[in-house]
């Protein structure tokens, strides 16, 4: 499968290297087409990673996933084009967050809006799903790192865009039974809005290893 | 222990019947000393069970519970009054929740504040701890209604306050080890805009018994 990466950062580079190891081929798309972070991934990844410009990596994929951060999302996907993302699966995996003058984190937008739904308003041409914003970029690739069962949740309005990202986080390792679907794309609310709670878990374990279980009776 | 709850509603009656049940002596404090759901508590709960007016049951209390609603805790406890709360572990239990007429959910205050913080800034003399906000009534004084390990989360500035959230917690059967500390009150931000997530996985299960397990590497 062709894939197209919205963003050059160390989500979407993490991301890369996996799809590529499974076999997919993968463009890393930045703002300009020689961005040293995606021309020097492009060479690790080897001939089947390729660097581009937003546009050019959403023209490739088959499949896009947004790994921008979520306050500049809007603007690359628009540099990326609709035109290249219309009937796309569009997977989002952004956080809007803001980093206060104090040290204080906060998000935007939130609470009735979110980045997901930004998106899914923005480009309707586009099957956006809500994914692994809950956990951080090692664990993405590899839940095996945790013990048992653990879980991630999507939520779309698209269902079978939500099947097809079931599918594609199950090469990542995945079991379909670890995804809770939290609904249609205002479920992004709900998983964005979880990024304050993360961060504060993570100053009190002291690592960024974990990950939310849903815990049930029985 | 004497306990003085403030909000007669349903987290309110089974912390109240829980406590009694312990062994502590509760009043349940409402705005009018008649209220109806306090008088029907008290009788229910026998003689260590009292209702009163929210002053009333704050005066009582060695701890105090806020058990209203979000949204209107602040006029509540400035009802209990300041000099009622001095010095007092006072354990917060809200979540700010806004219906819309959508059928939407959001929260006020959220983000860059919570009612957990709020509460700290106007009653400087009270030792505010956040906790239990992140489960279903039932949970809060039941936790073996769920298998194995699950998670409660503190936040609180006075660190022996939080010890002593702790100890109530452990009698209500959460082992101290099950309780991860967030922190100062600011925390409180954190576990109160984890409620549109809670409400998606309710939505998404079908139930209200589940609760949030931090799995980590090992």
């Amino acid at each position: 499968m062709r894939v197209g990466i919205i963003g050059t950062g160390m989500v979407g580079q993490t991301l890369g290297s996996k799809l590529v190891s499974l076999g997919h081929q993968v463009t890393l798309g930045s703002r300009s087409k020689d961005n040293e972070k995606g021309l020097a991934w492009a060479e690790e990844a080897g001939p089947d990673g390729h660097t581009g410009t937003f546009a050019e990596a959403a023209a490739f994929g088959e499949v896009v996933l947004n790994a921008t951060g979520g306050t500049v999302s809007l603007e690359a996907l628009r540099a990326a084009g609709a035109e290249n993302l219309d009937g796309k699966l569009l997977i989002d995996i952004s956080n809007p967050l803001v980093f206060g003058p104090d040290g204080q984190v906060s998000l935007d937008p939130v609470n009735t809006d979110s980045v997901g739904e930004r998106i899914q308003r923005e480009f309707p041409g586009a099957r956006v799903v809500k994914t692994l914003n809950t956990v951080n970029r090692e664990l993405m690739v590899a839940p095996e790192k945790l013990a048992g069962e653990h879980n991630l949740f999507v939520a779309g309005n698209d269902e079978a865009a939500k099947a097809e990202t079931v599918a594609l986080l199950g090469e990542f390792g995945w079991p379909a039974e670890w995804i809770i679907d939290l609904g249609d794309i205002a479920g992004a609310r709900a998983t964005e809005m979880m990024m304050p709670f993360w961060l504060r878990v993570m100053g009190s374990l002291g690592t960024a290893e974990f990950n939310y279980r849903i815990q049930r009776a029985g």
